[in-house]
């Protein structure tokens, strides 16, 4: 590997010339900066990793795609990507979408300027299919894998690495009806998370595999995302409008704790008149009173997956259209 | 702008040779390559943005380093220095320290391989001033600024964005004097974290104001993390030696969360038997039963911050050695 100082050398400058070209420092007069440039072509130096990183084209990290990081399940998705990926020799580079379709784009649109290695998409949010293939060739030109975490975008042709977040419906509503819990609501984003329309399709099953009718009554299509407030507000709604469920499923801890602080400021007590059960599995859920009973999230298989899948695809080869991570029910207090 | 075409001629090769020579491929002949790379010399041809970041000398990003990313505070804190750093056209690339002093080193050591904008060093553990200076002067050398977010780093030169924590511990002693909640416990990192000793050196003094004297069966000095199972033990143990506090102020909100736990396994109501208050602000604590008493936390303000000084030190000037939040006290039903 040629050094600092065989391209000073060669062009007939000191190291520190050398060093302000390649820094960018315009106080250099342009027939030594030409001269200093040619050199380093010559000699094929690297000034550093990013040269490096130029030549192959690629820089050597990954960005993941969330849609809201304050959520818990995304911060510990975050976490253990980042495990995974520095595992691999890469960095993570993390977006923020705060659930917005422009926002995806555009970001995208950035991941083919800096010439990633891929994009782990990890938002629930709907994925608009057509007005992404323009993006979607660009990555495939430039050889950025893109890939869904956390959930299940086969059918756009994405390969993905997700729950069996039907199965895990399916499981909560078991676990309800074997505890006596019924009727059982259903709080959760439905129509405008694909997600959702996954876990409530599980939901449906799970009442036809007991012999349950639905009941729309029962069926809470969130508008807002799956945070505390929204939790909050639906329960002490349904709750005034003397809806008459005895148990809930929550999208997430977050709606799940939102709705037990509302069934208890409306005097109910947990699980004995109302029974809540969230999809999360963290950490907190064991230490509020009562425990939550949720269903878990196994971020650390995402990290792997996500990785088996990239290195599959950049080694040229294909990549199952998805992988299902199961589901486990943590049974505390709250159901 | 010299094109990929311009170079293409000047060279005397197609453009698809200039493109595989660009992108590394390896079968190109060595003598074409050279030529190939001279003509980008001697017209100054930018690739793609990484080409230009190589010339600038850096890739426009800027590295936060988190002590673990799944506690609340540093989430919140990853979300908000994103915004900001994206308001300046700048990428987040977030690194997990997981509490390593040795990965905080190699860290640093990435940043300058990689010739970052910046780091936001936002871990609240001990600094090992000494050993971190070899590579604090390499990222003096490469214009890389090194800022602390979240803790005050002035005492080793280090340009901070920090809460005025020694303030909010005098707040929440008076807080809890006036309820009547005394004696106060504090339950904390104190020995093993410099925001720690900052926090215990305010308690110290609130407990001066107010007239009253320490007594060290009160000062517990958690040896693991800030994170709920800390809290849990901590508190289940001085219940157990019967220590005899009638409030604790717990230095994050999941110490504060694992302590009621804790004390409601024991059979204390709270805030009757003892009073909790922690530090944080996270959004959970205002859904627990009782809900959470604390110390917010203006992760706005740091991403904000973060970027003042950053822009300050890249036009050659200087930042002031530390800029102090203040945090306000949210009272609600813990204490």
């Amino acid at each position: 590997m040629p050094t600092l100082h065989d391209v000073a050398r060669h062009a007939g400058v000191s190291i520190a010339t050398v060093s302000r070209v390649l820094r960018g420092i315009s106080s250099i007069a342009p027939d030594t900066r030409e001269r200093v440039l040619s050199s380093v072509a010559a000699l094929g130096y690297a000034p550093n990793p990013l040269g490096q990183a130029l030549r192959a084209g690629h820089i050597n990290a990954v960005a993941l795609l969330v849609g809201d990081i304050e959520q818990g399940w995304y911060a510990s998705l975050a976490r253990d990507m980042q495990v995974a990926l520095e595992e691999e020799g890469m960095d993570l580079l993390l977006f923020n979408l705060g659930h917005s379709e422009t926002r995806l784009r555009e970001v995208l649109e950035r991941a083919v300027s800096m010439r990633l290695r891929g994009v782990a998409l990890a938002t629930s949010d709907h994925i608009p299919g057509a007005a992404l293939e323009p993006v979607r060739a660009r990555l495939a030109e430039a050889g950025i894998a893109l890939i869904a975490v956390g959930r299940n975008l086969e059918e756009i042709g994405i390969p993905s690495v997700a729950h069996d977040d039907e199965q895990a419906s399916r499981i909560a509503v078991g676990h309800l009806v074997q505890r006596g819990y019924t009727p059982i609501a259903y709080m959760s984003r439905i129509r405008k998370s694909a997600t959702g329309r996954v876990r409530f399709a599980g939901y449906l099953a799970g009442l036809a595999e007991h012999g349950i009718a639905r009941d729309p009554a029962m069926e809470w299509d969130i508008a807002e995302s799956y945070r505390f407030k929204a939790g909050y507000n639906v329960m002490r709604d349904a709750i005034a409008r003397g809806v008459g469920m005895r148990s809930v499923i929550a999208g997430s801890d977050e709606l799940a704790l939102g709705a037990m602080a509302a069934a208890r400021d409306a005097g109910l007590r947990i699980p004995e008149d109302v029974a809540v059960l969230g999809f999360g599995g963290l950490e907190w859920g064991g230490y509020v009173r009562p425990a939550l009973t949720t269903l878990d999230a196994d971020t650390s298989a995402f990290g792997k997956g996500f990785c088996t899948v990239l290195k599959a695809l950049a080694g040229g080869g294909s990549a199952p259209p998805v992988s299902l991570v199961p589901r486990r029910l943590i049974a505390r207090e709250s159901a």
